[in-house]
């Protein structure tokens, strides 16, 4: 199945702390940006910062959502976040579960509220 | 070296706790369908079911494996979980260390048992 | 944006313990081989070896890069890990917020030191 069949993709976004994860997260559902996010606590971060290697706890939050709705989801995220430049991407999917990946498409397709 | 080189893929999958996610990864690799699974404990996951935003404790496991065994990996998964719609999906993988592609792809190849 | 825009990659990595992450993790931003690494601590992998199917625990080390810096960091890594065949493989990333993309890249370009 071909990519463009399959318009789903992972966003791995960061968060400060447990509580900036869980509410960013909550909200990318609630507002239809993403069918489910998946939040991995305990990360420690290493990165130069004005030419420091600086390491910080922080947590990965995982988004799954169309990949049409990414960039609405990156500006979401860039609004609720803490952070000036936060780390927001996506990662391809290339294939899954056909009525998992429906369950993806259908719940993040369209505003809820 | 393009992806056709490279017939690997990280299936993302979630499992509803530790004694699930270590049954079906420990399958998985005793049957030949993934040559290694890794384990994430503590995972939260934020989803909307029938209409509410719910969350719950999971683990999350990555399954490297060959691009052409994802669909028997996805089928076994289905079969050995407790949801009716698992997470299961693959993420492309497009280098890596030569050595450890040829091992993941040489324990994956064919059934062991 | 084509992906020839957007050379980055996040290179997934696994260690044998959060010392050795830590130890990897650092290395390659002190030495502009990554602009960022995320450790995540606490991973139950399961692999054939010899025969017979193993567990250890392990950590996750992510690693944000640009796609033509991967080989040196993949070298890199293969030199300070204990193991003889160390799990690194490359990660595409499709899209992503672009001041982020942009720092990924300029602190990931040229040696720091």
């Amino acid at each position: 199945m071909p990519d463009q069949d399959l318009p789903v993709v992972f966003a791995y976004i960061t968060a400060g702390n447990l509580e900036e994860g869980e509410r960013i997260g909550r909200a990318l559902v609630e507002e239809g940006l993403a069918a489910c996010t998946n939040l991995l606590p305990g990360m420690r971060s290493i990165y130069r910062w004005k030419g420091a290697v600086e390491q910080a706890e922080e947590v990965v939050l995982i988004a799954k959502t169309r990949a049409d709705r990414f960039d609405s989801l990156a500006a979401r995220v860039r609004a609720l976040h803490s952070y000036d430049t936060p780390c927001v991407v996506a990662l391809p999917v290339t294939a899954g579960s056909a009525p998992y990946l429906r369950w993806i498409a259908s719940e993040s397709t369209q505003p809820h509220d």
